[in-house]
């Protein structure tokens, strides 16, 4: 990285459920620089906000110190669906559903521009365009962590939906029986294939305190069974999806891909009897950080070929 | 409609597995001459041309002393996957994964013009166009006939997939115990939702012959809780497609929507709890003829406000 010249760079924040992450970026998508926060989620919104503004300043001060430019643009990236006016479909922080994420931005820091977007779809932005969905499509980016969401790319452009809720997956009725679902507060294939969900049951059949990343490497033979028709479960859905869309490539990402094998082995061979013409099954290149690296993309939405559009 | 002046027009082919409906139109999408002949699928790929080029040129020739003007453009909708090199996913007619379309109609008509698609896509085109999924971004078209599909409209385009087959929802998996699928010739959700499949099922249950429709509006307290586990089966995938997609509005076509109100009520029931913002759910505009009307839209692809792009 070249910070001998004149470099304007863009800020951006991924709000996750339990930290933050902050970073600088020059134009191409390099980090500048870094920073984490605790998210202290049932704290409420107020006081994330006012940690993430200070410690934004901070990074920008230090960024236009080295670079001798400044930051021209703000990408964000959160859990639910992110309007002007407010989040919709994110339980988990007190509050969050009335932030005006740009509005505060911008009034904070002063920069026009900024771009909000839910982290998911963020994430598969920057899959697209530094990562493992480069010149694929259509394309899926398939999340699989504490919870689990989709998010489909078409001609390079990640599809939100009438609503902004398109790829929520986690919402998806297992079969026929599942007479609960969205309105009733409930996510059923999220329940049983989300990695907290995952944690949950499988430390209830052992009886002590397990992660779903624990569980996966764990060597009784129930736990095996247990992770086997999860999987299976996940899987099954994965190749509807793929069925519907005929993607030339899904990526994944997410906490839970820390057991990688197991997972790309358990969807590729449903894909492989199940649909028509199989994608391309692959990891997805930022496993760590993926909705900091959208966050970035989302700044650098305008930045095309070297010139804002 | 107007003949008094000299008015070009387009040739519409829809090849179905048993009818072949071949029509006119002048170029607001209005037919102007029309004729039906039987497919005789199982006679084989040549006959099927060779007729429907014969009673094409009559409709030409009769169009065109009507209209004092020429066919410009032709539209051919047909099932499976249509490329120029033949027919994919088509199994119903011998011979015809390798008719080249496009090749033998223009050749055989001399129109330089020729758009040849899937029928369900067509017929989506033709909803989006004239019919029901105006206005409606992102849409979804359901057809339920002897067999199922879907189409995706984003930005006012059906959306191909990376092999052209996206929206064959026929092969989805009902669940985990789905071992077999379209690798093995299988389309696990048509065999239990397919037009063709529910008359088969209830005519065992019943041990009569009776057809789908018949099924529907069937007396016997058996065929009432038949019907209704079959549709729920079906309303599950919709409300699974509907949460990936978060469509603005659904439309639903083909045979099965003689009894549309059973069908209905089953599927937006489904929606309404399960997908976090529940689409408008409508029967389709052309409930018959529509992948007709879907090869007059192709046919008139070029054909934007007024004039040819």
């Amino acid at each position: 990285m070249n910070h001998t010249g004149v470099h304007d760079f863009v800020l951006a924040v991924d709000f996750g459920g339990t930290k933050i992450a902050i970073a600088t970026a020059d134009l191409a998508g390099h980090v500048l620089e870094q920073s984490r926060l605790e998210t202290r989620a049932l704290d409420g919104a107020e006081q994330i906000l006012t940690r993430t503004l200070a410690e934004a300043r901070v990074l920008i001060a230090r960024t236009e110190a080295q670079s001798k430019g400044q930051c021209v643009s703000i990408g964000i990236a959160s859990p639910g669906i992110v309007r002007d006016d407010g989040i919709a479909l994110s339980p988990n922080i007190p509050g969050w559903e009335h932030v005006r994420l740009r509005f505060t931005m911008r009034t904070a820091l002063g920069v026009a521009t900024i771009v909000a977007a839910n982290d998911v779809k963020a994430a598969a932005l920057a899959e697209v365009r530094w990562g493992a969905l480069q010149n694929a499509n259509p394309a899926v980016f398939l999340s699989l962590g504490t919870g689990i969401a989709s998010a489909l790319i078409v001609d390079g452009r990640v599809l939100t939906g009438a609503h902004g809720a398109s790829g929520e997956i986690g919402y998806n009725l297992r079969g026929v029986s599942d007479i609960y679902g969205a309105a009733h507060g409930r996510a059923p294939l999220e329940e049983v294939v989300g990695g907290r969900f995952i944690g949950e049951r499988g430390s209830k059949l052992l009886g002590e305190q397990l992660s779903a990343a624990e569980l996966f490497s764990h060597a009784d033979v129930r736990v095996h069974s247990f992770v086997e028709e999860t999987l299976t479960e996940l899987a099954t859905h994965v190749a509807n999806l793929a069925i519907l869309i005929d993607p030339a490539r899904i990526a994944i990402g997410g906490g839970l891909m820390n057991s990688s094998s197991l997972i790309l082995d358990a969807i590729s061979s449903r894909l492989a009897y199940a649909v028509p013409f199989p994608p391309e099954l692959v990891p997805a290149h930022f496993l760590s950080d993926s909705s900091l690296y959208g966050a970035i993309a989302l700044a650098l939405t305008e930045w095309v070929d070297g010139k804002w559009k």
